[in-house]
């Protein structure tokens, strides 16, 4: 039986890096079948592809054994096998569309490898549309002060420690505790089109301000708010006369494509983050 | 001969205001070829269109008139005959391109009743591309201090009296007192998708910040840089990979484009600005 | 309590529709709250809307009384009173995003007044997500021949009188006879951009002929197989090295997005169609 | 000094075919600078660029060389050398804004390397549009029968011995015999979403067909009439009320986008054609 397994690597621009990373598999007689590369603002960032055999080195070996082509390069680097499931933890407010869009997409098989492990909200009224695909729901109250809710946020994490954890529509802030304490990427979803209009009520300012495209961004959340680096964003176009309300419902359906996409992104392994930029690959 | 009429409407909107605006039209024995209305916050605003006589009352006469409808309403308005042509104004820097659009599309006829009266530019290199559309070319040298050059070129506008200016990548600030004094309304083509990187190195800006689309939004000039009412706004994906230099490059296609879009509203009067916001007519 | 009616109309163009369409309302004591109107190929088309009463005459009477309006202008038109929930059927075959895009619309309040009655489905695969919305499933095999199938769709179909029906992804060719019996207008979905690639296969029809863009394209149906009017589309930008299945993955979101807003334009009568074309309002 | 050369490359997918093209490189003492490929339907694809001194092999030594690597393979591969200027001759007909569109884009540095060598035109209009850029005009009259004129337009052809030639907006059908003695691929702009609306009065069709979306395509030149491989596609959303004279003029700023972005991966080989499919390069 064969596998997947990618290569995520970067490193200062010079001559020879291909050739380096090339040889590294030719001697080990593994054959690339897919190779993306880029190079910006003179770092080199690069993704590849190719198949394992089950009895194949893992990727703590494969790590041990590319230092030798890594060190010279003083690259960064991650290897991936798409062997075991990836578990997928979802957060949610009242608002339910971008949720929906990625337990239907998990349906359809558009994330495969990808098990979705639970779901925690802070409205009950999302529950029914979470158990009815058959994902456990963790109702947590959240307050004000996140000190009252992380705390039992992070006992439910730990309990099923997942490899990603995507803020459906999560209107809540998080700390810079949460975020070390999941030991694992966070992928939030904000209905802006980034970096206009940060923070609460983006449709608000947007009208205010009346620009004539409103947007969606997807980011990997850091402590700064709506400060992390970006993965997608898209955009629609304001029609004249629209109210707010107007644009939040036709928002919804940008804001649920492009966090889809982004997830997506982020557990193929097709993403590399470098000094808040995202290189994204095809 | 016809020629084609327009009057632009708003005020506080309730029950009754189409009956009233039609009955002004019908009682003239005047018949409303296109019509165009939209209630935005509580606003109504419209836009009509309609044929008249050479022999026809002036703008003037129908704004006269128009009060008895107007007063009740509490409502703005302006008149427009499509009749005498428009005499648009051009700034421009180094960069052409969004001039080189404007002139290409003046000469295909897209601009009717419009003429190119004078292009002002501070830099000696853009000249022959303004000349050999047998457009006159006037070169002010600009300063840091913008007291230094904008009665120069206040000077040219007032021997041409525009009734609108374009900056086309024009990269000074203008002062609030050149505002007032060009006595019409000025369009800026700002190279991002605004409010993001509002003045100067917007593309480094957004390269910095990692954005997925890169964008371009033409505005109403007003006293606060790039604050101004937005008219039209386009993107442009960003490709991984790229550097600002090919940002810039690209960029280019969609700052022409939205610009020429916008200076095409303004000169068929088909824009009302209220609040900081402009409803734009089909 | 107060409700919205609307108006769809249509006649030759010629001088003084609109003053005559808006005495109608002035002269019934009616405020017009929307007014579009678009000339197309010497036709007139407009929507009206305005709020009516509880106790407001009916849209028959309404018919009755426009009469005095349209016999002299030789007009087409419908009276629609958002009063009573519409009724909506759709069909599905094995692909269910399109279906899930549109139960889970309707669930978020997208399609106001709006019922799904029922689904008729040739694939039991597809029961579950019906039934979990609390929505009547109806398996009906299909056959190659349709007279074998048809008459027990159309029991269905008799038995809820819907006042619309989707065909969302159902992948069975429908009769000339099937349309007449059905006594209410027919959206299909179809996943191609028409013209381009009738019929079956279209996804392997748009990578044999190497387009750069694929689409979809949602109309109402009319006995010729995919030929009907247009109501919406919308394409996506297909990738270099992309399979026939992943352009059939990535194209069933640009399929569900327009075979919704298509839905929702003729649930929420703004469409016209004239001669083969949909004039579409906001 | 230093210059860019590319490889072009295509072969029947296996293993090991990166490790092949990557060695013949790396004995060379060459560093690959941009590395990009994709599988398509069993076919593999890739494009490489690297740096070159002044005193490299020649591309036909590169050839000889890359016999070693192709042969094995069943490849098919061409080397470019980016040092010598590429001459680019165009056609135009009475519609100038394809042509406008590349003159400005060749004048702005957008097509490095590249020489605008001729205009062939069948109206004496466009003739100042070309020459107020210093480029040589050569009105040849057109009939109903192409060997009427085809002659003298491939004899200036001959005169000019271009490397590519583009039909910006060239009105007449081209013949097999005339494809054949130009020796070099011609890039046509197509005023239709083709498949869609092949040949003279697209936009007629496109607006009796009552479509939503209008495009252009740009696709080498073959025998059958706007049958050859797509290099790139756009459209733009048709407005309802839209005239065919007003789709026209809004059709023309996407064609013009279209034609100058094809033209531009052709002068920068960045296209491989295979079975009528185009692979295009970033």
């Amino acid at each position: 039986m064969h596998r997947t397994a990618c290569l995520l690597f970067s490193c200062p621009d010079k001559a020879g890096i291909i050739a380096h990373i090339v040889s590294f598999f030719t001697l080990r007689g593994l054959s690339i079948s897919r190779f993306e590369e880029y190079t910006d603002a003179g770092r080199f960032f690069s993704r590849l592809e190719w198949q394992i055999d089950d009895e194949e080195a893992s990727p703590a070996e494969f790590t041990e054994a590319f230092q030798t082509v890594s060190k010279g390069l003083n690259a960064e680097f991650r290897f991936h096998f798409f062997s075991q499931k990836q578990k997928l933890g979802l957060f949610v407010s009242h608002e339910p569309h971008a949720l929906i869009e990625v337990l239907n997409k998990h349906e359809a098989g558009d994330y495969p490898n990808t098990e979705i492990s639970f779901v925690i909200g802070n409205r009950e009224s999302v529950r029914h549309i979470v158990e009815r695909h058959e994902i456990p729901f963790h109702f947590v109250k959240t307050w004000k002060d996140p000190a009252k809710h992380e705390p039992q946020q992070l006992e439910i994490i730990q309990q099923y420690q997942p490899d990603l954890i995507g803020l459906a529509r999560y209107m809540k802030v998080v700390t810079e505790h949460f975020i070390d304490s999941t030991h694992c990427p966070i992928v939030n979803i904000h209905h802006s089109f980034l970096p206009s209009f940060v923070g609460a009520k983006p449709y608000e300012m947007a009208y205010e301000r009346g620009v004539k495209l409103m947007g969606a961004t997807s980011h990997y959340v850091t402590p700064e708010l709506d400060q992390g680096p970006i993965i997608e964003q898209g955009v629609i176009r304001v029609q004249p006369g629209q109210s707010i309300d107007e644009m939040k419902k036709v928002g919804r359906d940008i804001e649920k494509q492009v966090f889809a996409t982004a997830l997506s992104k982020a557990l193929h392994h097709k993403t590399i983050t470098y000094s808040n930029r995202t290189i994204v690959f095809d």
